[in-house]
């Protein structure tokens, strides 16, 4: 906090401490926990950290913020990957983990609504005996709040999409502490501005999202998964687009390349082929699964995809999916005392394998290893850069790569980031993508919402 | 347009001229073309009509708008139902019915730009040969550009979404004539705010989309319809709820009432079963359609739906949908020299039932003629009111049921307008469905983008 607001900021300091006791909190382990990602973001701690208990409560700490113009960041688990929780200007961290309650199922309606604060497998775990799930599935385990401010999508958004697509509404706490809620329970609606639109993806800069309905799914009745390894790139890349242009509802196609393979096997002690390998899922009645795997197969033969297997007995996929789920350790492994940090770009399926093949000549020429992994069957794929943090050389080169890549991505006409956000890092390649005029757009949007400029400053564009 | 203001729009108009030439009308059969809609709503003429052929036409038009503070109406093919597109303060009608060019077709990545006043017949005729369709069918045969303003959807929603689901991006020419574009190629983006979002339903208040980018979808191997008749409303309703909580991925799931039966018999002389009826449509592979059609007609037969038949004949599936097609014209012959006029509301599935039963009520008991339609696998339902436009006593009673539908659905968690929009008649509405915080969030919002007001005014919220 800059000098000249101290005081005012101190006077804020003593109503929140007053307003939450000792879910207030200044201590140094605290601010440290909640201002520190793995990023190449240096530290950037809040000045205080409170810890809610109801939407009523964020709306109390907000209006008190909002008086003192205090900078507010919202925080769910801090799983977010750039820098989008650092408290840039300082200021309070809400730390919303604490609001957990599961608020209401409809196993008619397949819907729930859910505190910011739930996280993914909470939900999961609480709704397994409704014979209901939420999919969405980013990796780490989130909390639901955090996931709709990013626009967090994962593995089976190919099949159920992202948060954008699972969000039927948002209890949210603007600015200047008003509560309102967006959506609604309807299945679709065409009455006014799409506010929870809005909301999804603007990473905590227009308010504070307190509580989620979100749409569930029926437990698939057979689930089954796959592991195919092809030749080259290119053939394992055909057979995902061929697999979507045909409609195949495939519910996860995982591209893992050579690279990552061998860091799994040396990792893990498995002894997987090193070639480029998809991972897939299938989900439907037992016939259904059945003729998608068949279908799969025949597409994979013809670009050379070889030893096909798939099960859908719950332990062997459990096995299956284990290399897939352990790559990031598996990455940081290939250098000890290195830090992994994940690309994001998201291209049209047409250009997958270009922009794949070029990526990985950019990451080859760069010196810095970098495994791919994708969520293919959208498009979307990561390069995780294995690097040391206190090389200065290294973190150069990374950096270079990581825009080398992105710069790709936005030839092929795609995105610099498919799930991961803006927040501190991507701001430039935001107006590369979209325009001036497009991001000015998005500022006046901030500007109208947020005039004092309080909520999570410095992230996505700068004002 | 006021007195005070004529110098002014003299000026403006004498510049739009200059610019379109021979497509620039003041002609009074062409003002009344573009200002007068079948609602409860009087004439509202704009002052002027362009016909602009391309974005850099569009934004030349409203640069000199906004330069002479003259209101601004997007128009696709007037195909909208809650007055959205009339003059309410007079203007210019930019009418984007030439722009009808398919500007790409991507069959690798299943999606394609087109120009805003391409209708969707016209979209699905072109694509024809290459194998792939776009589902969204709101009945009429509107524009793509008017489609998203509304955020139409329709029969197969329950499928394949709404047009929200459906954008992957626009050109949007702002309020003061820059142009941007929106969203991505890539199926999935977390870069920034969602601004595709924000225009899909805004209704003109923020821009004019010149351009749309939507996705495409393979023509389905098989499509079979079925027809089940059902002894009580609540049957064919409780099947409904079943076959979607089951997720059985129903392509079409329409109700249509023993009135609309009624009326389409005597329309149409046909000699359907006067009783509560579904009409099917599956979309899959051969086997998948078949199994799809036995799981839904065992779920039937639980609730009492008998004569449960499908298809999978072009032939005759058309003859099957015509009754549900022609719904419109038998509802108008029921009443000669009547006017017909639809609700909208759209409520969770688990309220669908008594919603229906209380509006059916609630329609019997207001004296007005009044067939249910419904997408009911979205909870989305019509009551298409006919009644004498020139009787004040029938307008009021026709009003009043209006409003008690309305507040029926809101009581059951549900929405004033699934898929036709709030336009002028349902700005009440508005408030009462999401609160007067969440309202005025929405006229920040078109502050900060439009602060002088002049982009379609008088629709959705009053400022």
């Amino acid at each position: 906090m800059s000098a000249n607001t101290a005081q005012s900021a101190s006077a804020a300091y003593d109503g929140l401490r007053a307003l939450f006791g000792d879910r207030f909190s200044t201590a140094a382990a605290v601010r440290e926990h909640h201002g520190r990602a793995e990023t190449f973001f240096p530290a950037m701690l809040p000045d205080a950290v409170i810890f809610p208990h109801s939407t009523e409560e964020v709306a109390a700490a907000v209006r008190h913020c909002a008086a003192h113009a205090i900078p507010i960041v919202p925080y769910g688990v801090g799983t977010s990957l750039e820098g989008n929780f650092l408290a840039a200007q300082g200021g309070v961290c809400v730390d919303l983990s604490q609001m957990q309650r599961l608020l209401r199922v409809s196993e008619e309606d397949l819907d729930c609504t859910v505190e910011a604060g739930v996280t993914r497998k909470q939900l999961n775990e609480e709704l397994r005996h409704t014979g209901l799930f939420f999919p969405i599935d980013p990796g780490a385990d989130a909390t639901l709040g955090g996931m709709a401010a990013t626009r967090a999508s994962g593995t089976n958004a190919v099949r159920y999409g992202t948060m954008r697509q699972n969000v039927l509404g948002l209890t949210v706490v603007l600015p200047d502490g008003r509560i309102i809620r967006t959506g609604s329970r309807a299945r679709k609606s065409a009455a006014g501005y799409d506010l929870s639109g809005l909301f999804i993806g603007s990473e905590g800069t227009l308010g504070i999202i307190t509580e989620v309905t979100l749409r569930l799914y029926g437990q698939p009745e057979a689930i089954s998964s796959g592991v195919c390894e092809f030749a080259t790139l290119r053939g394992a890349v055909d057979t995902v687009i061929q697999t979507i242009q045909m409609g195949i509802p495939v519910a996860r196609i995982e591209l893992v390349d050579e690279l990552q393979i061998r860091a799994v096997n040396r990792y893990s002690k498995t002894d997987l082929a090193e070639c480029p390998t998809l991972f897939l899922e299938f989900h439907g009645t037992p016939a259904g699964v059945a003729e998608q795997s068949t279908q799969f197969g025949e597409i994979a033969a013809a670009h050379g995809g070889g030893g096909f297997r798939w099960t859908t007995n719950t332990e062997e996929r459990t096995a299956l999916w284990d290399a897939r789920h352990k790559a990031y350790y598996a990455d940081l492994a290939l250098k000890p005392g290195g830090t992994a940090l994940s690309t994001d770009v998201c291209v049209p399926i047409s250009s997958l394998c270009d922009c794949i093949t070029e990526t990985r000549a950019a990451v080859d020429a760069s010196g810095i290893i970098g495994p791919i992994v994708g969520h293919v069957g959208d498009g979307n794929f990561h390069v995780v850069m294995v690097f040391d943090p206190d090389s200065a050389d290294e973190v150069a080169r990374a950096k270079a790569l990581s825009e080398r890549i992105v710069e790709l991505a936005l030839a092929h006409g795609g995105t610099c980031t498919g799930e991961h956000g803006i927040g501190i890092g991507k701001k430039g390649y935001l107006i590369a993508e979209h325009g001036e005029d497009a991001v000015d757009l998005m500022r006046a949007i901030k500007r109208a919402i947020d005039p004092a400029g309080i909520m999570n400053p410095g992230k996505i564009f700068d004002l």
